[in-house]
């Protein structure tokens, strides 16, 4: 394709992305195709020669299109929103135009230098203190625009790792340390090759990784313990209660160090939630930034992919415990790809030492020198995280955040919050359904429970527990809104103490309040075809 | 911005975009700007309205742009290249439109099976055989489309080392497996809480762990290092000779194989490489699987981020060693996002049994479950990959392979090879320079070397060794082609036995001819003035 022919090709193609959303609504929300539908479609193999640009374009309407779940639909309320914005798509275009892997800061000087930049908008946008910004009076803030919640979480444990084996290393110092550079032993030891001083440093780093335990909570996103998985560390999930709607408690975590030290285990991270996938629950990070007073060499991270973003907002930050995040935690992440109109992926982490990620992820080979970076006088992005190349994530944020502004970004959290406080307010009206975990955001977390008759509906605590019936009967309505997932989409999910249960969460800007009602009406009449199945029936 | 809006915004980013292919040649390739350039143009903050979208549009041309480094640009021969296309760019809006983080088939059914399709397309096109398509005839093939080399290479990490202590829980069984899951212990041993469980689990692991070793080279490209630093792993890398093109050979795993295992240490993972970044260098992937052959534990993964793609040229398939991968080799990843005219980012990771990647890295709490999933009729690209979430990549590569075709993407190759051709007939007939290590693809790497004078130039060896008046003469002449940054941009390197020396490589579609004639003229004139500064002078 030439110049003019991407010309022609480009206006098409933002043609098309115009009819696309004007016709939004009236698509099925899920895309009725089964598994395979797609290789009848496509050619088992490239073609040889070159094909006409009008084919493949309307190729990716005709057959492509048909089997995209819309995730921007105004009736999706599944997962958590993935919102796109014109702004965002216009930042990816450009991205792609002038292609470039941005790993050091002459690959770009713009890419690396924007994304400093915005990880300062965003952090203030958030309500951060000065420790997390570039600008700190430390010099030590800042942060790094990742692709995914599971990006940051294991980033996060490889440094809170490499910093915990850092300080454990002055009272086990690690063998012949020496040697480890040059394979020259120093003193009167035998001689031995750098790869047997390799081995042995890998023992005594075996032996204290074993050691180190990473705390999340029963109701911790599993990008957690994947990330556990991935680098062999022991997760330990502790146990949260329906009565503290499902937030970790600082005696709970007291506790698990206590007993965690007393049998020579080091509790080196903490990923605490603020706003869980299943409930939207909040860990106590007041409560457990006091007890981590006491335990300074445990990372305090706090997982709010969805959430983060309403901090935002003045009025949620203090049930969000700001203070105790800008006091005492070392981490922060958000996907501003979620409910932060930025296109996936963009998922900022902001620190309060970005040394940690440093020292624990530079690997410069001579290839990868350059003077600024010799110097010093630069940052390179790469050695803030995992992969070496990365996209220009920051020009999406600044074009959304700029067109937006900070009252447009506030207006959207607020419209679609009160969006789900609709929804919220048709479950409490109708006494045979429950909400089953304090609605927070723009998400509530419901089911239906007929044994609550009568109990006024609605509340959150007091009704029944878990039992074998209202599984049942939970199970066939997420049946029944599985039927109807061409008209609406959500999820189910599990809660201790309550069982099965489905989430409703709201976000798209595409959302009003008549595709709310219309959600409703949905879910009430598979509610009432479940209870009248089971010989029960809603109240009137 | 309403809909209507991103239409003219749209038409206006897609008219920068050509003006810009058009002003391309007369850019400088790297910016003349400082560090800090940019805090001097952005705001420290968001604005608290929003702004009008031409301002932003505008900001982005006159504030952004002139701190763009260009990889797009005709002279740029720095790193590898990092291709764009315009089918790609559409693709890559088309992708943003419809944001979705397709994770579970459901989350985008065309997302996933695209992707199943695009990597056996791919995988067809560069040779491979059966075993790495998802139609294999064993039904374990197949792959995913990464981020980068960097995430292929932690990823087959992480999947050969659950397959390594699989393998040696056989003779080493984890301790009281059966008290992993539940926490009840099944035999007459005393009550343990699943907490102690798995701390000895965790102990457990961390003794195999820490037996295992990954081989390398001390050629290969970084990403192999980070990624045992990452894991905590033992990388040893392996020596290469300048005599075997810096090629690891079968001899010298084969010692080191015998070393290790003699010292109770299990090698599990070899990532060998088929055109390391320093020189082009491509490890001897006959003799290794040869070695290897005895030694099943191994997992043979092949690193060939830049020069994979040429595996599309028929005639480069047997240098390239390409029945040996196919008939060993566990794993094969290129970088699409280099020289395949895909934009970043785009790893395609082909694997002959994806069982391998799924049982290390799936985890699957309730609220990712989907019907489909459970019933396995579906692949859910989630645990194929280290994040949750990740974008729509394989459609960048539907539209790149269908536009091009086979023909045209090798023309695209065999075109930029040609360039690189005259680059180094530019060298010979030069006898003060010389080539350091046998021309591959499109890269050729050399140096100043006038103690060669009178013995023909050009030639491979025979050369001078290292020595510390090369080295001066070479980073002088670095240096200066570090002033000519707008015109011209190379990357330096150090290889063994050779010391510092610059390499070249083309590939972007808008090199021609000519822009190759004059990169070699400013590289001539640097080479003059260092020897005549030095009190020598080129050989007329």
């Amino acid at each position: 394709m030439d110049i003019e022919g991407f010309r022609k090709a480009g206006y098409q193609a933002v043609d098309r992305i115009c009819d696309y959303y004007y016709s939004l609504e009236k698509r099925p929300v899920l895309p009725p195709v089964q598994p395979g539908f797609l290789s009848k479609s496509i050619p088992d193999q490239a073609p040889e020669e070159g094909e006409e640009w009008v084919r493949i374009e309307d190729d990716y309407q005709n057959v492509i299109m048909p089997g995209i779940t819309h995730w921007q639909h105004p009736n999706f309320y599944a997962y958590f929103p993935c919102n796109a914005s014109f702004e965002g798509a216009l930042a990816d275009l450009h991205c792609a135009a002038i292609s470039n892997p941005g790993f050091n800061w002459s690959c770009s000087p713009s890419v690396t230098e924007l994304e400093i930049l915005m990880m300062d908008w965003i952090a203030k946008m958030l309500g951060f203190n000065d420790d997390f910004l570039s600008t700190s009076s430390s010099g030590k803030g800042g942060g790094i625009i990742l692709g995914s919640a599971s990006e940051v979480t294991l980033t996060v444990a490889i440094a809170a790792r490499e910093r915990a084996i850092s300080d454990l290393s002055r009272h086990f110092p690690p063998p012949n340390d020496d040697m480890r550079a040059n394979g020259h032993s120093q003193g009167g030891e035998e001689e031995r090759s750098p790869d047997q001083a390799n081995a042995r440093l890998a023992d005594w780093r075996g032996k204290l990784t074993s050691k180190l335990v990473m705390y999340g909570t029963t109701q911790t996103h599993s990008v957690g313990a994947k990330a556990a998985l991935i680098l062999g560390l022991n997760f330990r999930a502790l146990e949260v209660k329906a009565e503290d709607a499902y937030a970790l408690r600082g005696e709970t975590l007291k506790r698990a160090i206590e007993e965690d030290k007393a049998e020579g285990r080091l509790p080196f991270l903490l990923v605490a939630s603020l706003g869980t996938t299943s409930s939207g629950a909040v860990d106590n990070l007041t409560e457990i930034a006091q007890v981590a007073s006491l335990h300074p060499e445990l990372w305090l991270h706090v997982d709010s992919a969805y959430a983060g973003v309403a901090l935002s907002l003045p009025e949620e930050r203090e049930a969000s415990h700001l203070d105790a995040i800008n006091g005492s935690f070392d981490s922060f992440s958000t996907n501003l790809h979620k409910w932060g109109l930025v296109q996936f992926d963009c998922s900022p982490l902001l620190v309060r030492d970005r040394g940690n990620l440093s020292r624990a992820l530079t690997v410069t080979p001579e290839f990868l020198r350059t003077k600024e970076g010799d110097s010093g006088s630069v940052l390179d992005l790469r050695n803030l995280q995992i992969p070496l190349g990365r996209r220009f994530r920051s020009l999406k944020v600044w074009f959304v955040l700029r067109s937006y502004g900070l009252q447009g970004f506030r207006d959207h959290l607020r419209r679609t919050m009160s969006l789900s406080r609709v929804f919220e307010s048709c479950l409490i009206q109708e006494p045979d359904f429950e909400i089953v975990a304090p609605p927070r955001w723009a998400m509530v977390v419901f089911r239906l429970n007929p044994a609550s008759n009568g109990s006024g509906g609605g509340d959150v605590n007091g009704r029944s527990k878990t039992n074998e019936g209202l599984e049942k009967l939970n199970r066939e309505l997420w049946e029944e809104l599985e039927k109807r997932k061409s008209e609406l989409l959500l999820t189910q999910t599990v809660l201790p103490e309550v069982g099965f249960c489905i989430r409703f969460v709201v976000g798209s800007p595409q959302t009003r309040e008549n595709h709310v009602r219309q959600a409703w009406n949905v879910v009430y009449e598979c509610g009432r075809k479940v209870l009248e199945g089971n010989g029960l029936s809603l109240k009137p």
